[in-house]
């Protein structure tokens, strides 16, 4: 079974956001832990899971309000292994992709505590499946890549556009709403196709989420129209052109029209 | 719970291979499946979750010996769902990345059947966190990019080396291990240091795989040491130069001491 001793500590991914979507140990895990420190982008279904008796402590970062900063994070992890729990970090999606794993298994290396990784679904194979489409396509698109469009506060989003604007690639880009002008335009002045196939989805795997099937110069309307203040992946390349709308959007997504099936 | 009537299809991942990395609402449908068509690379330890009622049929492809083609796949799925069946296929990793979900996705819609997507673990998150990294890290490895090295039968590897090195990026290479000595002199030929972290992982999450950090001009020998013939990761790039290789790689982890700790 899981190998979880006092002063323990695993960085646990709770996936996109739908309960169903957590992996069977990070279920197991949060049942042996006696702290749990848990991020804003964990869906409220997955913390539904987490015993009673466990101890819940916000980390929360967001977008624009952040709870505690990434170092204070890093310490409360470190303090509570160091008394003796066992702590689970439990983080929205993967842990390993853009989720500052890096900070906190160093923190814990560094105080000579046992940290390990859990892994979870990432937002961009959960939005996939909410289009009913692949990533990858044989052939047409051989490469995927997964950018953030969230830039450090006060900095201007840096993309290495010209790498980015590849017509055989499907690029995911996290936390993509408010840059969403700026990747459009961006990618265009770089050589992909205005009517290049896209995709914005608001809390992927989620009831409440939404999804907007568009092109690539009309994805700034798809991000305005977007209502949500949750995170939105946008999905751009040839792959989402076999996207299909789930019903559960059809009356939010007004700019799905805008695409010829 | 989840919508799953006769004559649906479901695509599901099976994850990395670890059992425990099946997601709740994965092995959900395993359970509701009337029958389920499994990939080779999907783990043991998940086809044991399987209930004896379920029908099981191997359409297994592995590098060299296909057993079926996947057109040949394609028509089971739509015969056994025309009969009424609760169709489960089920394919290693994520259905979206690299599992040529589309041909299937397509060949249901044509015929009218409903089919979805379960989203799975895919192999480079299972890889980071068996080697206890994060794939990307803020300001150094600022983006991820997957690409398969697995090329049509007969035809050489046709990836564009000089989008892919990237110093800032990290890069994941599926089915890696037959062409890493392509990987690692197309790299370099496109200037990325020889020096760049990198590392091998065979049967990422299975207790029965391997792990090897090494640098870029040794990743051949480093494949060449791998003794398995089942699938391997490769991983390139800043972020992997803060994976620790866990205890139990350390004895066949001979290329290790390569790389300057």
């Amino acid at each position: 079974m899981t190998d979880f001793a006092n002063g323990d500590v695993w960085l646990v991914g709770a996936g996109p956001g739908d309960p169903d979507l957590l992996t069977r140990k990070a279920e197991r895990l949060i049942h042996e832990a006696t702290v749990v420190f848990y991020d804003a982008l964990v869906g409220e279904g997955v913390l539904a899971l987490v015993p009673p008796h466990v101890r819940m402590e916000p980390v929360g970062k967001r977008s624009g309000r952040h709870s505690k900063d990434q170092s204070s994070i890093d310490r409360l992890i470190v303090e509570a292994a160091l008394e003796g729990e066992k702590v689970v970090r439990l983080k929205g999606g993967d842990p390993a992709i853009f989720a500052r794993a890096n900070e906190e298994l160093e923190a814990c290396r560094a105080e000579g505590i046992r940290v390990s990784i859990c892994p979870g679904i990432t937002a961009a194979s959960a939005a996939a499946a909410d289009l009913g489409m692949s990533l990858t396509l044989r052939g047409l698109a051989r490469r995927l890549t997964f950018v953030t469009a969230h830039a450090r506060a006060g900095e201007v989003l840096d993309l290495d556009w010209a790498a980015l604007a590849d017509p055989q690639a499907t690029l995911a880009v996290y936390m993509g709403k408010a840059a969403a002008p700026h990747v459009s335009a961006g990618l265009i002045a770089a050589g992909l196709p205005g009517d290049t196939p896209c995709a914005l989805v608001e809390q992927a795997s989620l009831p409440t989420g939404g999804e907007f099937l568009t092109r690539l110069d009309l994805l700034p309307i798809a991000a305005k129209t977007a209502l949500g203040d949750g995170p939105a992946l946008i999905l751009i390349g040839q792959a989402v052109g076999a996207a299909v709308l789930p019903q559960r959007a059809a009356s939010i997504a007004s700019t799905a029209s805008l695409r010829q099936r």
